[in-house]
């Protein structure tokens, strides 16, 4: 899979790029990375990117001509154009879904904008997509483009060293995660559950499925309606409402 | 305002300090942030972080002591310990609300994971809130950090150079943005709408709330319920319902 993304600030992905699992994907060539600024697309000799908002107010605004003409160099002659995803904070909210279909594309554009805003005809005419990966605001796209990638590349078949990982993870299962513990046994009085000692897998696998439901329903309630779940599952979540009503007590 | 960093990727974060607003901030001593490696509080002579799950199951568990003694060498012999802040797929959602009462704080410990899980005694007893970027998974805390610490620094008095872009953001504001336009003001048969060129403020403030309700209302209703609405704006919305329910046809 292969992504080019277009920003001011390419220096700020050299960490990502050259750490942990994305290092590994491209070094196995499951993954290109291209990070290209688009002031060289600028066409006046100042490399101008930006200016003042038409209408007056602060800020300023990227300018339409080195975002379209770095698309258009980016996919040359390519009957089939790769998806171009603009990060912006008034996009579709990033989902495990949305990273699932994303990571079906074998490219895909990504557009950062950094302080300013996009002209309007970016978003109109050159943009397929636009993605949020938040209700909160940051300084540019830079961050949420890697958050895309991270969350896109570890679904690419072969990346992650484990496959169950990927599929054990929050939000793959539609639950939370259920605790987990390792050595040691007892630390500073506090211990292990006896339950994940005992090497009782059937008791074991229980006590997770319950764990996850309860910290899913302690937490993120609104997970539950879209979980799969079992009819002794639904018994557990029923118990764990009466309880907190009282009516056992 | 101090941030605190426990990762064992620290290299992640050496473009996203060196370049941007967090380079700005950090050297005008707004800002200082502190990348710990916390492998270095590992007790045994391997270094090891990590052990295998309690219980049986896939993947690796970040062991408890190297992460307690981080805290306790960070904090040493402070009277009021700064939150520990774990970044987790099953914390609460970050939103603007949730970085604006982080911004108060003189001082946060972010704790990243990365592959591996957290013994759960870490999240019982020595961590104070877990922070979630979003309902997707990625391979570590490491960008969720950078992502909060982002969205926080923003925050700080004196950061931002034109304090008026951050009350103006989407989000800050409760709507979306109102579509922007620089120069040309036609390009390649694109054109900037006229009102924006018109020079009449009134009207050209009056078309930027419209849009942005408009925007809003077509993306992210969910917002127009918190969102802090005239009657004039109210009026519009309707307006806008009714078009599209056809009744004004």
């Amino acid at each position: 899979m292969r992504f080019d993304v277009l920003t001011l600030f390419p220096e700020m992905f050299e960490g990502f790029l050259s750490s942990s699992i994305m290092k590994r994907a491209i070094d196995r060539g499951l993954v290109e990375a291209h990070i290209v600024n688009f002031r060289k697309y600028s066409t006046d000799k100042h490399r101008t990117v930006d200016d003042m908002p038409y209408g007056g107010g602060g800020g300023m605004v990227l300018k339409p001509e080195p975002l379209f003409r770095a698309v258009e160099d980016l996919v040359g002659g390519e009957t089939e154009r790769p998806p171009v995803v603009l990060m912006s904070p008034q996009g579709t909210t990033l989902t495990q879904q949305k990273a699932e279909q994303l990571a079906k594309h074998p490219r895909i554009i990504l557009m950062c904008g950094h302080y300013e805003g996009f002209d309007e005809r970016v978003r109109q005419h050159l943009v397929d997509e636009e993605i949020s990966i938040g209700d909160y605001v940051l300084t540019g796209g830079e961050l949420p483009a890697m958050v895309v990638m991270d969350s896109v590349i570890r679904l690419i078949p072969g990346v992650l060293g484990n496959q169950t990982s990927a599929e054990d993870d929050s939000f793959a299962t539609g639950l939370l995660e259920y605790p987990q513990y390792t050595r040691p046994a007892e630390f500073r009085g506090m211990k292990v559950p006896d339950v994940l000692l005992s090497g009782h897998h059937q008791q074991i696998e229980e006590w997770r499925r319950k764990e996850s439901l309860r910290r899913t329903w302690e937490r993120r309630p609104d997970l539950l309606k879209t979980a799969s779940l079992t009819p002794k599952d639904r018994a557990f979540l029923q118990e764990l409402e009466k309880q907190a009503r009282g009516l056992d007590r």
